[in-house]
């Protein structure tokens, strides 16, 4: 391990270069060969790290929780910190950034405003992690994508990987394909016109060497897809009902969706999910869904460790 | 001990047969003698459990929390799922219970349908302990039950037990009353017709050859219980309010109530109480009822630790 | 160590002899001494706090749970004991004490009744820290004011303390005036006349030996003043908005106020500050009110671990 990432902030996938990701990778793989052992650890005994959630996160949340619980670390919380914490009586971020930094080791906070955790890391003194920042990113999903994609797929490189939904609006593919770029893959981009992925986000893929497809055919692009990365699309982003119906209708994966694409096609989703995968998948052995739920707690457990210099 | 609830949920008290039942209560009876004794236990080191409450229920919370603590675990903790957690973007039970079963070794669930916790259980592969589901079941507070009456009265063959309140909704009366049926005990149901215990559940502890009673007057019963378990009565449960106020009144447990009862009486109430036992009963050495509370801890450090096998 | 808090509540700062106060402080320098070294320790391990905030205060809340943490204690929470406990069902702060005591060894509340901190240490038989009760007391803030001017200032006696802002309702300022007139110093208190320091409490500290200066001049006091504790003023303790935009512009602290302060001045602050102290002051050395924040931590681990008996 190269400890390279002791003391430093992940706010944006961008932040970390191909070998830190391969390192965290590594020690995810590590943690989770650990743990399936029985080992306790105390890595990170004595050590405090604060989660603040300014819009509710149940499950990024209690990912990282049970991640630090798992490393021996201690948890302080802010659940609901739009209502509860000093914020109502009108402290700036990097106030609270300080506060926070005398009470714990290390801080995730979720935030719905785009470059709050970077005004956070600027004011906190020690490690910053990005959990999401309203359309900004996520970079602990895009690590725990790469992370399952590895494990189910043995491998990134060569790959072509179809992102189907909305992926205008999610921060989740956005970042999950700026990381993969680092490896030789193939992109198709599944989505309905007025939802497909920003213009500018896909030169940039292009100019790192990313061959991208895009397409508004999902069945056809899940036939040569190695993985299927599903996402929700909502209704409000349409401007018409009959749109929205249109691509609701045809944006589902059922099982019989799986059987007529590649076949061994890992089928991928952020969770929660709503109606966009049927419960028939559920029990493929291609649905790597809740495989990918719990490979987060490896992820950020690595992620932690090492910011925290305990590895 | 025998162990034999490692992996096992625990939804209803029916789901333990009498030898578990014991079990259960014998290493309750442990652990209380080793916190007696100042003993730090780390039998849980390194497990978590996930307590996640559809509705808020702060006593049963911190009762497992704690429980938890004392055996050295640790807590993730979904306080106000109603409106906090993924549920409110349309997560399905199921799949919230494969996201806690990824982050928790053990779950512990209050939600207000019935049915809720099986379906819980049905999809984690970790075990699922029931802290109440709607008008189904509360298991664990009848476990706690059970150990106190026995702490109380050195044993629960024998013993005469009064119910008192609302029978017919109270799901912790129920709980307890099918707990008990198998002991040699008789039960007193001390309630307003409109809220008798309901009739099938009475043929069910008969058949199982236990004497029950059926009075409407407090006194009466009380004069030859061993135990007087008293319930709170709600107003919104009777038709009109007259007829409320009439049994508001006369159950109601005061000192001079004890006095007048069989002498040794335990009061048991599953709390929190509001005016159904008056404060002048707390300083008698019948009022049993915040040992009970304290009960609850060992009872449930009991069941956390025989479902995870840690005992 | 004389080990005189064991089992001791802590409601009022009154409630501490000054050898008391001074037990505290020195217990508090030795765990900021041992945090520093990066030693974790296991003094207060398989005891359990818990904190019970009836109104929010995360950071104080917080720097309670951080400061157990660190002593390897555990956590049990009711982080929005409004809505969310027992007392929604009518519960009676007597009885919720009796419960929080069969489930922790030492417990926080916040409250915003003067009083029901009382009430509860009446009924708990575990010891109570008040983190607050409405307008009443918050001895612990206290505690890490006077620990933060004491290491500022190297310490107490013979110091000049300016308390700036609202005197007559800031249960900070009462608890901490109090608090100092165990040393030998001069109080000014800085406030617009409507929002004067109580003149019983202004009587009670003269009669202690304080030297106490009233002046609604900030920065005259400001010239002579070792320590500038600012505090926030509130428009709707005014009767007209006038008077409060008046006292609200010579009342902020910048840059350039300090420099006009006696040179080597300290400001404090109890935090959330919202415009009474500009940013342009952080950078620079006088501004301690990020250091005693982090005080906080130390001061309330001297106390946990004292009222617990673990030291």
């Amino acid at each position: 391990m190269t400890h390279s990432l002791k003391g430093r902030d992940l706010i944006s996938i961008a932040d970390l270069s191909k070998p830190e990701i391969q390192d965290v990778l590594t020690q995810a793989a590590q943690f989770e060969q650990r743990l399936a052992r029985g080992e306790t650890m105390h890595l990170c005994e004595g050590r405090i790290l604060a989660t603040v959630f300014y819009e509710p996160s149940t499950r990024t949340r209690l990912s990282f929780e049970s991640a630090m619980h798992r490393l021996g670390g201690r948890i302080i919380s802010v659940a609901e910190a739009r209502t509860s914490s000093s914020a109502a009586k009108g402290e700036t971020i990097e106030d609270s950034a300080r506060m926070l930094a005398a009470y714990a080791d290390v801080i995730v906070q979720r935030h719905p405003a785009v470059g709050s955790a970077r005004a956070l890391a600027d004011a906190a003194d020690v490690p910053v992690i990005n959990a999401g920042d309203g359309t900004g990113e996520h970079p602990t999903q895009a690590l725990l994508d790469l992370y399952t994609i590895e494990r189910e797929k043995g491998g990134l490189d060569g790959l072509q990987i179809a992102m189907v939904g909305d992926l205008k609006n999610g921060r989740t593919v956005h970042s999950l394909a700026k990381a993969l770029a680092h490896w030789r893959v193939t992109l198709d981009f599944v989505s309905p016109p007025e939802l497909a992925m920003p213009a500018r986000l896909v030169d940039e893929l292009q100019e790192q060497g990313v061959r991208v497809h895009q397409t508004d055919d999902m069945q056809a692009a899940l036939a040569e897809a190695d993985v299927a990365y599903i996402t929700r699309i909502q209704q409000e982003r349409f401007v018409s009902p009959d749109e929205y119906l249109r691509y609701k209708g045809v944006y589902v994966i059922t099982a019989e969706v799986v059987r007529q694409a590649k076949p061994g096609i890992v089928v991928l989703h952020p969770l929660p999910r709503v109606d966009e995968i049927a419960t028939d998948v559920d029990a493929l052995p291609n649905a790597a869904y809740f495989r990918q739920a719990r490979n987060g707690v490896y992820v950020r457990m690595a992620l932690l460790a090492m910011v925290l210099g305990a590895v």
